[in-house]
This record gives structure tokens, sequence and C-alpha cells, in this order.
């Protein structure tokens, strides 16, 4: 006598449970195992038609949700040690489910973080995915967010402002731009990539970290006020890639969109200028691009971004808010 | 520039995170300091139209919310250490909010398990509160469903059906039923009581055990068939309260609504014949009434209930699925 909602989680997930923390699913609850360590908790939901369109591939939507949650992860320094899925479903539609659960089923593999339980209920309003993910940091060694120290000097991972340009480019199209550029900022935006391998060295070496989700400008911002200090960045030396070079010089979007716009899920972090030369050789050890970009100060002012000329650039719109 | 959601957190959550391991809720994650004890994890999510009416009181959706998960740690047999809270939203709306932070505060308080994080998001559709909780047990001693062994008694705590019987007031009037059992039951499908009380003798003298959230004859077919036994139940065994009584010696409500209706949040044990006195005095220790309701038995046919004339009853609707 399986019910639709037994039937769903045992075809659908129960493939997915392969840990024995998830007691096969069969359990209302799952089981981490005592360890030395301290467990890192986040917990972040996406929903459909906010966090992702209604269009986009289901197996872009399992990743995005199991990787927003796994990129607070890298920024605490933490190693994976599972997660649990809250799904709000109108109904049971195999033609989402079955590519959405192998999907999230690849990255939970990928990333070492395997699926411990979860709930699953009916809505009638839109999809919504909330994952929570446990990760593991020695004791008392998780990076905070508030750490940031005067003299800090702060380094974000990879590129910044490729998601919002994918989004911008999903909702409006736009053909001055070659497909191959449309298609890898299509899937920043879709796709996160989890900076996991950059989690030991942020451990090791960063006083302050904090995962981009909201925009570098306003997250950064966050990050000061958190911590009680402000700090000084150099615009010019945030990192853009090729094709978000190429959007910015030709004037099909502007600097404030790629330092605002949401999604980056790169890495922020406040290293002390003594550490920094440790950080920036594991850093490249880790195959993860590391850009420094300014530096914290003394202060409670805004932070300050300069241009290539020491001009300072107003920031609107510092980050997005979901009210 | 504290944005509407931080806001929202400050004003209205940030008071509920005094646990260390909340961080002031100013991170993006939470810690769980490391400890001797195994992690049991559990997460359930309750959507406005479908757990609960638009009309309740939002301190009763904030106790419902959090109380749900707290009764899997009850049948786990864990002591809480604290949950995270994910809001769904369509505004920000100080009427529900205020009433439902401090409810879910006073809660946190009197079960011993504090706020520790969470994530709030904008949605277009139906309110959705997701809440996931953290209880400690000793090194290998969580207690499973799939433990019920033949020969095993099978023991529930509270009276059973009296939720959905209030669930029934809140949406047909019946004007025939006094006030004081009107109140009664639909208190007891607005606000469970989590039996955290009966965790200890849960753990320490019980084999399998979940709490019943779907009905108590569903949920027993799910024990039964995840311990890959039967069992015989004796349907007049079932603890009723007065209010239940006497809707049912009204004709006002049937036995198979009683034994199918969801929302207990009762526990469900099975418990060694060898064990049971010690149970029975480690549950009357503890102010939890708890009643053998029948016996588990070798066997994969559904499980029987048994009238006073040891007549076989028909259920023919078991469990509440959502889908």
């Amino acid at each position: 006598m399986p019910s639709g909602e037994d039937d769903l989680i045992a075809r659908y997930f129960k493939p997915l449970a392969t840990d024995p923390g998830a007691l096969g699913l069969v359990d209302d609850a799952a089981v981490l195992a005592a360890s030395r360590d301290d467990l890192v908790l986040t917990t972040d939901a996406i929903v459909e038609g906010v966090h992702y369109l209604p269009g986009d591939p289901p197996e872009a939507i399992a990743r995005k949700a199991l990787r927003v949650n796994l990129s607070d992860l890298a920024a605490k320094g933490a190693t994976p040690a599972g997660f649990l899925l809250t799904l709000a479903l109108r109904n049971v539609d195999a033609a989402f489910l079955a590519p959405f659960a192998a999907a999230l089923g690849e990255d939970a593999a990928q990333f070492g973080c395997p699926l411990l339980g979860g709930d699953t209920v009916s809505t009638p309003g839109p999809v919504m995915i909330s994952v929570t993910a446990f990760g593991r940091v020695p004791p008392g060694r998780m990076v905070r967010r508030n750490r940031l120290r005067p003299g800090d000097r702060i380094v974000v991972s990879g590129t910044i402002g490729d998601a919002a340009l994918g989004l911008d480019l999903l909702q409006r199209a736009n053909a001055t731009i070659p497909d191959e550029h449309r298609a890898f900022l299509i899937g920043r935006y879709r796709v996160p990539q989890p900076r996991l391998k950059l989690a030991q060295a942020v451990r090791d070496h960063a006083g302050a970290a904090m995962d981009i989700s909201d925009g570098l400008a306003g997250d950064l911002a966050k990050m000061c006020a958190a911590s009680g200090v402000t700090a000084t960045l150099d615009a010019a030396a945030v990192p853009l890639s090729d094709a978000g070079q190429a959007m910015l010089g030709a004037g099909a979007t502007e600097l404030i969109r790629l330092l605002g716009g949401g999604d980056d899920y790169e890495l922020l972090c406040g290293v002390a200028q003594n550490r920094l030369d440790e950080f920036l050789v594991a850093a490249r050890r880790s195959g993860v691009s590391v850009t420094v970009i300014g530096t914290a100060e003394t202060g409670t002012r805004q932070p300050r971004w300069l241009d290539a000329n020491a001009a300072e650039i107003p920031l609107q719109r510092l980050s997005f808010s979901h009210f």
C-alpha cells in the first residue's frame, strides 16, 4: 500500500540515498554519525519564478538547489557531509522529477555530499526546493563572515557578474553577443560552481569569508557592516570573464550591473596581509583563480569603489533583497 | 543599508537566536559544536492551505511547524539540539510575523531547541514554513522505524484521532458538540504536543518507533512494511480522548476516521514483551500516558484491526498521502 508520496521517494530519491546515515529513506529521520568535528549548517531555498525560471531545465534546477548550499559550505571552510531535501510540488511529474533526481545524484556524488533525507509536500503554488546542507570543520574552525579586520586584503574567486548577465540574456533577447558567450553566461546563471576546492585554503588562511549570492558590492557591504569595518575597492581589478568583458566593452551592460547583480556564488574572503602569499599559493594549487580587489579599513562608512582614475563610483542598488 | 530581508531577520528572529551556534544570525551558516553524540536530522515543511488553514492563528502555525519536527526527534529517542527555519512569504506582514516569531521563541525555549539559522525567501504562492531540527543520541542509539519484531507489543502515546476531528470541526460546523470538546479537538489539530518527555523511555526500551503524523492505521502499516512483519490490533484498546469518545458515541464520527486521520503526533512504538514493564514504568514517570494496542506477528499481510467482537474492521483509506 505505498502512497503516492512514498512511491515518489522510492522511485526517484532512494537511488541517491546510498549513505548509511540516510537509512534508505525509510525512516522519519537521518543520522550524522558522531565525529570530532564541528558541524556547519546551512539552508537555502529556491522558488520557481523567483530564483529560477519556469522553463529552466530540471537538471539545472537540481544542481542550483544543491550548489548554492555547497557554496556556503565552501565559504565556511567546511567539507560536505550530506544534505536534506524538501520539495514542494504541485504534482508528481516524471518529466520533471526523473532528470531532476538524476542530476541531483550526479552532483551529490561529484561533491561528496550524499542525500540523507527530506520531506515532500504538495503545494498549489510555485515549486519550491529547500536544501539543508551539513559540513564538517575541526572544532572552532568555521570561517566567519564578521571577522574582516582593517588591513585585510579582500579577495574574490572566479569571475564576477556572469550570472547577472546570463539572467539578463534569458529575460531579454540580445542578438549582439556571440553564441559561446551567451551559452557561458546563461550556464553561469543556471549552474553555479561551488568553490569547494578552495575550502581548505579559506579555512587555513582567510580570517573572514562568505559566498557572493546577492551581488559582490552588496555582500561586501554586509561583510564590512558585520565586521565593523569599511573598505576601499579597485573596481578595475574585479575579475571579469571574457564574455563579461566583451559585453561591458560593447556597452551591452554596465559595471554597476556586474558588481551589483546576484547569483555569482564565488567566494569573498578577507586575508591578513601576512597570510596573503600562502593563501594565493594554496589557491593556485586548488585550481581556482583568486584576485585581490581591495583592502579593509577602519571606519563604518559604506565601502568605496574606485574606478581606474581613482574616482568613486556611485552604487545605488547594492544588493538583492527578497523584500 | 539593511535590506528588507535582513531587517525582517533582525527584527523578528534575532531575538530568538540566543544560542552561540546561531552566531547572531549574521552569518550564512550556523554551528553545532562537536560532541560525542550522533546527530539525528529531521525536516518537515507545512504549507498554507495544505497543512494548516489560512485563518489559523500565527502562534499556532509557528508552534505546529516546530512541533511536528520535535515529534520526530521524540520518536527517535533524541534530545533536541536546535533547528533551522526556512520561511517562504508573499510579503513582510508584521501582523503575522510578530506573533509567529514570539510563539516560535516560546516553544524553542520550552522544548530546549534553539533557533540556529535559516533562510527567508519571497514567493507568489502560499506561505511555506520548513523546519529542520537536530537532536542528539548516544552513538548508534537512534530508534529506528524498521525494527519491529514478531512478538513486540505495539504501544501508542496519548489519544488518537483528536486532530482529525478538530480539522473536521474547522471545515464543517457541527453544533452538537460541547464547546469544551470543540476547543480541545481544534487545539489538538492546531498545536501538537511533541512527546519529548517520552524520548528517554523510547530510547531505553523500544525496539522500533515513529511518530504518528499520517494516521495511526497507515503509519502502523508503514512500520510493519519497513520491518517485514505484520500485526494484529485491538481497535477497542486504542486510547480516545473524552471528546473523541463522545463524538464516536453520538455517531458524529466513525472509528475509521479516528484510526485513519492524520496529525496525531503521538508516538507509535514496538516494545519487546520482556521490556514492556520497564517501558510502562518509565512512561508513567515521564507523565505521558501510553497504551498497548496490539502485537507484531510474523508475516507480510496488511495489519489486522479487530473490533470488540474480534471481527476484522475493513480500513479502506489507511493513510494520508500528499499525492
